[in-house]
């Protein structure tokens, strides 16, 4: 690998996402950060700059203005998608539709975030269940942090044959941890007035045979996702069995209640002490102990950190659109690049 | 029933339920508070004391210390039991096992709260389900907040024909507003650790026949339960058809989103303008304009105020021990007296 032409990835937008998929990139040996374009001008490009990233203003205007608040700025959004093979567009969602024509109007590859419909691109991604239809595309959407976990834990349900339908409760954090000073609810909840929640029917855009339903509600926390299962299986299966399919999936660690893993917080607080970046939880979060089969039944509660899920998928969709590797390759190389699989060797998993 | 005999209770505990309990209660033509014991000396037997109810203390000893504390103290329980024809237990859980037997040894009827087992009355007690066994009975458990919401609902839903099986999520407040100074948890959610959890067994408790499974989690909130409910019906059906078997019980009360009822501080605010005491929410307040039917498969969330469902039961609960009324009679009286219906009156409801 050390031999082949790297592939030249340009991040667009260094927020939540991008500042994250920038880290993981440079993480890749078979990748290179050609740099990261934004228009702020306050304490977010400044870290960018310090990590020793190439700095590029959205456009000429705000790369001057950029320029002008002491950010060593190499130039516009257009000179870096010239030096780059492939963009991450991880700007808000308005801004994200209007990129996408520019991307196609220089021919370059592009992956969307999980807030554009699935039409952007006409192919939703994640990484277990959708890389090979992904291979040499010129796009694809990484699907949104709660369709990502829906789609890795149902899908190693249907491989081990076992998933006839499953209908989800989604407790969605109120806001970033970031920028919860700029307001969130409080002492309350909001139920999403629609039932069905749009997860489902996202879920079904990477993979039309789910059988899914979610129902979600915003509550007063920013650390995390926390979602609650109740899944029909094809017939009536052992705990175990059930947990052996989770376990074939390296983007789902087991948890445990009883190793003190008892809340959201404990389970960031052990992402710091592993000392992931911005104490990264990349995988789904299960708890083992917590999980219950009662005949054809089964019924399981997860953690997702909305701001890290997809990271790890965002450098397979890389992979996948400029053909480099197998799915299985990517995956086991993000894999590592990453910690992850670090958890269960830490912990044990049942 | 003015005439009649009216039913003398004592309230043995004046905290988030006991207080509650008593100010039902006098708003009943057919009782009489016959006092309320307690064995606190800070504000809230005061509150009571100005609202002019008798006042004992839960032993002697906490009369005498009461008394010193400038409470003007009638007796001590064992005085207030002497003048009552049945004892409404409202103290915390361990305090209530050994009360019992104090109820027993003089052989007053009693009600215990949710917190206690079942097999302390052999008998759980929702005025819909179960009212004509509890007849004449010696004593009840009137059923816990998140229990008595999952039988009134799945009761109706089974009186339509339409229950097969019910699997819940339930987000539990993380402490009652009163006491919230004392410690809740803080921006971060908290599972149950045991799936199923224990409210669908105790569901079963009351009506063996409901196929409910329950899951639950804790969160960073004051002010009620939210239930989200997924349920196999046993057969397709229209949803103003579901809708009608909810409306059979004047218990549940059907709000919508599009009224502005959009989260749970917003119902409560309703319940403080409708001047109800304590801004209670006697009934389950189920979105309807939320709910959906799929097939056979029916979709709905609803709030639990935990504090005040259970007030309209312990009422009822007084007159099935009593055996003076029909369930039905019952039902409506206590309906009258604490404003129930006027919520769908206030808004319409489909």
């Amino acid at each position: 690998m050390s031999l082949a032409k790297k592939i030249r990835v340009a991040v667009n937008g260094y927020g939540v996402i991008g500042k994250r998929v920038a880290d993981a990139v440079v993480r890749q040996d078979d990748m290179e950060l050609a740099g990261v374009a934004d228009i702020s001008v306050d304490w977010r490009p400044r870290v960018a700059m310090q990590r020793g990233f190439r700095l590029f203003g959205a456009t000429k205007a705000h790369a001057e203005t950029m320029r002008n608040a002491g950010l060593d700025i190499t130039g516009s959004l257009d000179d870096l998608l010239g030096a780059s093979d492939l963009v991450v567009d991880c700007t808000p969602k308005r801004i994200a539709a209007v990129n996408v024509d520019i991307y196609r109007q220089r021919g370059i590859k592009f992956i969307v975030q999980g807030g554009e419909k699935h039409e952007v691109t006409g192919h939703s991604f994640v990484a277990e269940a959708s890389y090979a239809s992904a291979l040499n595309r010129v796009s694809t959407r990484v699907v949104s942090c709660n369709t990502t976990s829906i789609v890795r834990t149902l899908t190693v349900l249907k491989h081990a044959g076992l998933l006839h339908r499953a209908r989800g409760t989604l407790l969605r954090r109120a806001t970033d941890p970031w920028e919860s000073h700029l307001g969130g609810i409080m002492n309350t909840l909001v139920p999403e007035p629609e039932i069905p929640s749009h997860q489902g029917p996202d879920a079904q855009s990477v993979d039309p045979e789910l059988d899914v339903i979610t129902m979600a509600v915003k509550v007063p926390e920013t650390l995390a996702h926390l979602h609650y299962w109740s899944v029909q299986l094809t017939r009536p299966a052992a705990r175990e069995e059930v947990l052996d399919a989770f376990s074939a999936s390296s983007r789902i660690a087991l948890i445990r209640v009883d190793a003190g893993l008892t809340a959201l917080n404990t389970v960031k607080e052990l992402m710091a002490d592993l000392g992931r970046p911005n104490d990264n939880l990349y995988e789904v979060a299960l708890w083992s102990d917590m999980l219950k089969v009662e005949g054809d039944e089964l019924f399981y509660a997860y953690m997702v950190d909305n701001q890290a899920i997809v990271i790890p998928e965002t450098i397979d969709a890389i992979r996948a659109l400029t053909g480099t590797v197998s799915a299985e390759e990517s995956i086991a190389k993000t894999d590592a690049t990453l910690g992850i699989g670090l958890l269960t060797e830490t912990l044990g998993n049942r």
